[in-house]
């Protein structure tokens, strides 16, 4: 079989076209969304930046590094998920980055809902057990229980406090949530931002030499950059903002990382699935940056 | 508090603006996708159809009967679904099927996926225990189980088998299942028509004097006219080979019916969501025909 | 000035690029959308069917005859309405075919909603007396009054029949209406065929030798093949069952016609648009064959 | 009759579930955009708010305020308009308003097209002969007339300004209108900010303890952030600029208000929905603040 | 490296999942559109038909075959064409089709615009000089330049047929052209039926027994079935006319074969893409009958 | 012939009215996308803004100046580009501009992909061999081929520098590119800042008195406030960053200017056209002070 391969088309994110045995970064999608309770599609998310990637560049002018020439990063492709059982889905997630992180990997996934992150950071933490969480959102994800279930979008945060504590996690960009949730954090549990993410080099102090999980849900941007996600939450943050944010964060330890909360049907002009895609690639060479 | 309100809108289906004391059909919508392993979005089927269903007219050439002068029928609103569990759905939805039958009227579910239809079927069945189903559907969903999954759409039509029986379904209109699912039905366990709706008079003559429920999985029509559904499968009837279909069963005693599967959004002409409207108002006359 | 004028783009309609004082067919749109009640947005439908237009080919394998080789037709361009002045663009219309009909042409209106019509029909008429309409539609557009006005799309059948008066008018394709309208139809007012036109024939003959002015409401189209449309009516006519029903008329004296109620932005994909400019041509080059 | 409605939805604007005589704020909602002369739609904008309000949280992060905590607010619904007849839609909105200001409640109108606020401005003017009018707008709004006529979108605040004269009106963020206008406002008749809303505090001391109508319309932010309007208008205010606009009113005696022209169906992605109905929860909970 | 990698997601056409050395039809697509004078995007079809074909059963009812269980099937994913580069990209076509041909599979090729057709129709006819060519259109394809360039998509069928002569091309379905190219064409040098495809099997007798291609151009299809393509042309064949006339070929020796012109973007409801692999699972399950 | 041609709507860009013999500036459009690798569709630009410019008033309060009171502009329509030729295309564009320079009149050209300003620049620099080019985009422009080709869109600023040479080029915006392209750029060959355009005063110093050719990829706006646009780019200028960069070139000898790369379909609020709109009726007005 001697036919040339490389007249075809490749199907990985833009730059992450190592082998996984050479690469330091393994790259997958987990297109799940079974918790939505207003508007689903985060399923479609990590498909359509594979394929829309493309469009960007491999090197960002922002950072003087390239995803193709500077890191080593491999594309696993998504999960084939058992939809309609969710403990089913997050148990496969939490093995897929229990098994890169045991094979000396980094994981950086693609959602799929927030809840996603929930079993991801979870299996970093089983390895990294002063793991920190630096959480970029709209919302706090800070509730007891939503709806009689402990185990959904909205409480992943919590979720995750209740195995991380106090003194772990660092929110930036939260403008919605309800008043308990607002109340409950300032009383010490995590360390949150309103509004803004002015202040992440505060962060960034108290973070020096310790393990980082990054968990970015995209609905963080103002809806106006980002139109693409179920609950559209105005007065977030511009591109610019986010980036002064990720970048702030340079020199940490970044274990772990993940992008979610692209629904890209709900943008028809593509612009969320490309700004996804930007942020996804500014973040990959963040975690070059920063090992 | 004397404000007229006639100057106000109602927000209820076409023609069902009765009080559920004085009407005999109660209508209701159960917005739930939650096992969907493609496309999800019938959950804003009902709420679609009651703000749209205003285009049509409460007057049927078809049948020369009208939704207001002829019928009393009541809208009783959407189900608010506890969204993620999916059993819970299905007990509510159940619960109140069984509570319409108990005080003496007829249901008439506005889906929401296909799943809907089983705990609807079933408390209908124990009120009518010779109860016998007319399902029109491009797909057999006659699975066993789904991806180890025995209670999903894929399998909706299986369960209800399981209670109802050999002899008791007859299906319209199939055109895609798997090799199984074709042979399992030709082995006596339902009577199925495929890819048209020619036998209905067969059918029509085999349930006389039985309680018949009606189930319209929308996209039993072809795609060129009810685009908006999850998995649009080409080859379907026509609007006309459709309404052929259900005016054949005229005369029947039809207990129970429902409408499933428009997803509104993938279908932004607003079509599907007509269409789907005219297959109620006609199925819905036809309940008032055949007392 | 030399400048060659060659190497622009033209903006009128397909093969309507003869200047008015040499073509027999004046085109122009009447982009009027003022009394409808559910879903505006005809006033953009002439605009569109010139712009695409140039998708389609000016020969015609049906009628075998090429817009441009030929027949002789201006386009005049959009009217420039007073908007939110109903009166005011009834007039406008009026008087513009009017000095059509005047200046020994024929007019060929393009839509906007049907109301429309009425003032170019009775324009038509005070030239031609004994003038009979040709009518496709889904609805009746028959009612008395509607709202409590007189002058709204859903009264311009009527309102031509006050002055026209018995005998004058065929209906083909309707399925749309209230009960009172279809029963004063039947009493012997207008002719009208329900949900087909298959008997286009018969009219034919009765018309032979009378002038005839032809409206289209493109809603008499199934939605599947025309969703660009404010109410989409299910179980309407295929495009050939359309043409079909046009080419029956072919011979008649055709002294006026009109193609109404595209609105473009509903249908996303552009068929509509085509099909509307599709029935347009063929319309056109009937008008060719039957003077 | 025993049947659970707590397993109904509501169909009520978030947290605006009181009963009429419970509540201080009636909340209505006005589709009416008759005399739109370029893209129509706006008269879609009330349901579509009411449907997606449920997106949003009822507690705000700005004011500190919950919609369901701390306010009493009824939801009557959308008025029922006779569609077609300009002067009879006007004349039913200013008769709701006056007759919710008679008996003691505060009108919030949501529109429909800016030309609504003309008859609601007058009727509380009737009960409030001293009222001023804080204005947020793309436009000025200040045409004697328009294509000849006097009530129209383009002329209402000029209209509003024939009953409360000069040094009565407060116009934000106005970036587009005609010479003519800006000139005449320049000469005294109203108080204009262009293209930002950094004077609020000027206008908030010379309003103290005057009554105060709030009209919003919504293209006033940037269509980066609120592209669903009829006439976009490129640099306008972030949402945090229209907010810190609006939260400068804070303690004043705000006794009406409304937002107007969402077309939804310009914006697919629901952003333009979602921020309006995030302008309208800030709005209301400072009429809370304000009393 | 032992990680399970059964638990992600393939990116393959649904059922050709085969190794290519273990499979006798080779799939790929050619994302081609640089000819289009209209409205460009079929470049995005073989990515979008790969992506939605999980939709779909690998069970065909109509043919009682399976793509798993009874086909072998590879899919060697898009070409990476030089764009910009016209004949490059044909010539890389050419040479693919070629490589497969040599090695004793049969192609099947994904477009693109329908000019792909004819690099892999040549490069089949060299290695059967007999060959014949079936062709399903909306269009004659027939130009013998088209603004005065040869190579172009409404050339495509005439360019072959300067290859293979006269007698070798039976064309169904064309609705579209100009009068030349219909003149043309009933002089004898292909075998054209007009509007529908009901002779197939008169060209099914004459090719009996000779090696066959088959090219299908989706827009044969009625634009009501399949609205995603640039020049839609209403009045064209139903899913099951298209069918038919496939299905009437079965017994041929299909040596090649092609589905071309899916423009994805132009139909956001995902029915065209969901048709157009449809119709390519009938075809290759012909192909497999056909041998 | 006397009627009345006033009652017909022109279809000119708003406010160039003017006869070409009596307008010191003439538009044109140039729909040519031929060698875009992604997301094609500019060819749809110029045709967009024509239809949707009168959305916006003629005069600018930024700069108080009217298109119709203070400027003498005329438009000449689109172009009739020989599609799928691309040296054709820009040698049509080439003679066309230089057409208008040699009549004594200064173009602006409507794009189009980008690629279309080469032809035009250079033929202006002809007349002007001491041509300076301001350049505002996201993208650099600068390879010196791309997929082997000299000619495409990512060049055209490298393909303007060989004729122009170095110190003759400003760029601002710049947010995208190879490592190749922005080390090439700082070695002296053009001037750019990036990221943003806060430096134009110094370019305004350094042009003063030379003339200069403007040329605007509107992808240097944010995608928030343009996302109809091939490629969009996250991180990009506001419409008031633009404005207030176009106004600091006040006063310089503006002999020729573009904007480019409108693809409006991918933007279906039509929000990115009306923004098109807007920055080329402000660079219109500009070249009327500027002169």
């Amino acid at each position: 079989m001697t036919m040339n391969r490389q007249a075809f088309l490749d199907h990985r994110f833009l730059g992450c076209q190592q082998e996984p045995q050479d690469a330091g970064i393994w790259v997958f999608g987990a297109p799940f969304d079974g918790t939505v309770t207003f508007r689903p599609g985060t399923r479609f998310g990590p498909e359509a930046m594979r394929r829309e990637s493309i469009g960007l560049e491999t090197y960002s002018p922002y950072q003087d590094l390239d995803l193709e020439e500077d890191m080593k990063i491999a594309d696993l492709g998504d999960l084939d998920l058992p939809f309609g059982n969710r403990d089913g889905c997050l148990d496969l997630i939490g093995q897929t980055v229990g098994d890169i992180v045991d094979r000396g990997r980094r994981p950086f996934m693609v959602g799929g809902e927030h809840l996603v992150s929930l079993p991801a950071v979870l299996a970093v933490h089983r390895a990294h057990p002063d793991l920190c969480l630096v959480h970029f959102d709209a919302h706090t994800d800070l509730r007891a229980e939503y709806l009689g279930e402990e185990r959904s979008h909205s409480s992943v945060i919590r979720r995750i406090w209740d195995q991380l504590g106090d003194g772990r996690i660092w929110q930036f960009g939260i403008r919605s949530g309800t008043r308990e949730e607002f109340s409950w954090a300032s009383g010490g549990h995590t360390t949150m931002e309103r509004f803004r993410a002015d202040t992440v080099s505060d962060a960034r102090k108290a973070l020096e030499g310790r393990p980082v999980y990054v968990t970015v849900d995209l609905d963080v941007l103002d809806p106006s950059v980002f139109a693409g996600t179920g609950t559209p939450e105005a007065g977030g943050l511009s591109f610019h903002e986010l980036l002064e944010g990720l970048l702030g964060l340079s020199g940490l330890q970044i274990v772990g990382a993940d992008v979610v909360e692209l629904a890209p049907h709900y943008d028809p002009s593509g612009v969320s699935t490309a700004v996804a895609c930007k942020v996804m690639r500014e973040l990959l060479l963040l975690m070059g940056r920063c090992v």
